[in-house]
């Protein structure tokens, strides 16, 4: 398998993650994109992935997945043992609702209120900065940190009490928005415990 | 099972369709939310769903889950022959990612568009528009849409050659477009045809 990726961007970082909790890293052959310099919306890269993100997966025989979710259901699924996107109806449920809600409350809105309210990439990648929306963008990751503390109040992971993708985005998603300078919510003592939980796991730690 | 639900709206009906396709709708209690008026908003349903979107699931023992995403993996599940999401990891993975690019590109940006670029929900709904935004999602349909005619030029359906639940989310996307006036691009053949291949489905049909 191969990844294209920008190492520590967000979602190149959650992947790592998610291979590294199923011991698949050394199988993989990542090769860099240099996405500050606009690699990604050179011809070459959008042959490979038409809607320019990263990370890529391309499989040996050339078959490219793109977008975080699905390339973490493939590698949750070769070993026929989901274990990060649970293996019950019930379980699947739970832990792809807190998925999108990690995406689109926190992460994705991180990655909005970056390109947005910030300088971001730079004027020659930022083409269409919308401020109004990208500040709009940075007071839902407050509003969605402030719902997951009252659900980890509850339980010790995001989707229950077994550690799933929904924590893996949603822990980078926070690391992000600090780094983007998003204002954070003071108080939120049971994100800060999670927090200390996740960042404790071998597979954060080497990501 | 129950689900609270405004029948018509775009997020309600990706979920009757998968549950016809299961052949579980009669096994549905549908409970209707006044959403035009903001029965949405109220604090009685947003004890049921802090994030205030339907549908939204209730199971028989008051478990509750929302996310169209998440829902259609509990209904696709409970038989344990996934016939919408995928049975291997590629499957999944094709599947999860042509899903991603229906929400976030078509389905999640006409509905900003008719939020942001027209009066949507009436201004007591619609409390921070923001018009330039809701153009750029406007545009974002259109180049989805040409991406996908793309896609279908290659294949009969969005995720290769089986129906799955991208095509349900893309299907509802692109009447949603329409119902918002989103300027559609012409010429887009594969799409036409693969449409009135969705349409046919008696489980489009009676949604």
């Amino acid at each position: 398998m191969k990844i294209y990726e920008f190492k520590g961007f967000p979602n190149p970082s959650r992947v790592r993650i998610a291979l590294a909790e199923k011991g698949l890293i050394d199988q993989v052959s990542f090769i860099s994109v240099n996405v500050p310099e606009g690699e990604h919306r050179e011809p070459t890269f959008l042959a490979k992935n038409p809607w320019g993100t990263v990370p890529v997966l391309e499989l040996d025989d050339g078959m490219v997945i793109s977008e975080c979710t699905a390339i973490t259901e493939y590698i949750d699924h070769l070993d026929g043992q989901p274990s990060l996107t649970g293996r019950t109806a019930r379980a699947r449920a739970i832990i792809h609702m807190m998925q999108r809600r990690a995406e689109s409350g926190l992460l994705d809105a991180a990655t909005d209120y970056f390109h947005h309210a910030t300088p971001g990439l730079g004027p020659k990648l930022e083409l269409n900065p919308n401020k109004a929306w990208g500040e709009a963008r940075g007071e839902r990751v407050g509003w969605t940190l402030r719902q997951f503390d009252a659900v980890l109040a509850q339980t010790p992971y995001l989707a229950g009490d077994v550690f799933s993708v929904a924590d893996i985005t949603a822990f980078v998603g926070l690391g992000f928005a600090e780094f983007a300078k998003i204002a954070i919510p003071e108080g939120l003592t049971h994100i800060d415990a999670w927090r200390r939980r996740i960042a404790e796991r071998p597979s954060v730690s080497a990501a």
